[in-house]
């Protein structure tokens, strides 16, 4: 297997349980939060920057001329014109296509598709899940409030549905995105994971 | 495997193909040309008029007119204020309906999955391919011209776009629809029917 495999997922749908048991499967990296982290260190963007890239998708002028006109130290990339989350997404495509170059892994959210989609060795892969599911696996896996649990799942699913159509331009959930779409609590995670590592070969 | 699998799919991407070696796998019925004829005779609808079902998603109050009141000769379903093509719709609905009651089975368009969607064992799965790879196939499967396969292609989706459209009121290219969708030409024919089988179980 030497694909470079990126996933996108509803919330709560298990996708980043999914795409770890692939790296393992495989013993590739993975990279979720790691590549935020690996981001932030390499562009000297903040993290907590980075992590609040994906939960807002705006243009904010004022944030541009707040952090100055040259946010990567000494290197000055030509975004000076770009929003603070627009070169967030820029550094962390930068980090994609590092990740890539180094060989096959696992890459979840942030686009990966789009930012890897000019490249030969890419499997694009989605996975979600029904709504019960979801709302089952956010009480009781991430602690959630019962109440909120729905709630919570459906502004998460905006979220990156608006970030997803801001940076690539198209919708998160049409199927031509992707070369393979799982419904993960149909077969559970790990026949998921196994079926998916069939259709990799 | 207890399921109706429902394939919806791509002109060219070998859909039927792989819905056909998915029946074999777990010897049930494949419904295809064969749901054609039979909604024909239980409805007494010519079997051509069938088969240009998916040609035209159009209301055409001539064509009504024209074939009567009473297409179901001495049944009337009440259908009497429908065109033709909604009522050729909805006999094969209806014939949908009885070969899902009847087990397990394979059955490859006409907007199964909506047909049947208020059940519970029911597994919908899209087919899709890349466009270089269903030229290819449309031309050394089908014998199209090469000149003329990737309009062929085009027009065929538009034209089953159009219809699950018409008739589900939703995009085909959505993967809500969708509990499995597979590009099969990353995997190849018999891999994705391994792909999917793994995922059945």
């Amino acid at each position: 297997m030497d694909k470079v495999i990126t996933i996108g997922r509803q919330y709560g749908s298990g996708g980043r349980e999914i795409g770890q048991k692939i790296a393992e499967h495989y013993d590739i990296p993975f990279y979720d939060n790691e590549l935020i982290t690996r981001a932030a260190k390499e562009s000297g963007f903040a993290e907590e920057n980075f992590a609040r890239a994906e939960d807002k998708a705006t243009n904010s002028l004022l944030y541009s001329l707040a952090m100055g006109i040259n946010v990567y130290g000494n290197q000055d990339f030509g975004f000076t014109g770009l929003s603070l989350d627009d070169r967030i997404f820029l550094a962390q495509s930068d980090v994609i296509r590092k990740v890539a170059d180094e060989g096959p892994c696992v890459i979840v959210g942030r686009c990966a598709d789009y930012v890897l989609k000019e490249r030969e060795n890419i499997v694009n892969i989605f996975i979600k899940a029904s709504m019960n599911y979801r709302i089952e696996r956010v009480i009781t896996q991430y602690g959630e409030d019962s109440k909120k649990a729905a709630d919570v799942i459906m502004k998460n699913d905006k979220r990156r549905a608006n970030y997803y159509n801001y940076h690539v331009g198209e919708k998160w959930n049409d199927l031509s995105n992707y070369d393979l779409v799982i419904r993960s609590d149909f077969a559970g995670i790990d026949r998921s994971v196994a079926c998916i590592c069939e259709y990799l070969g």
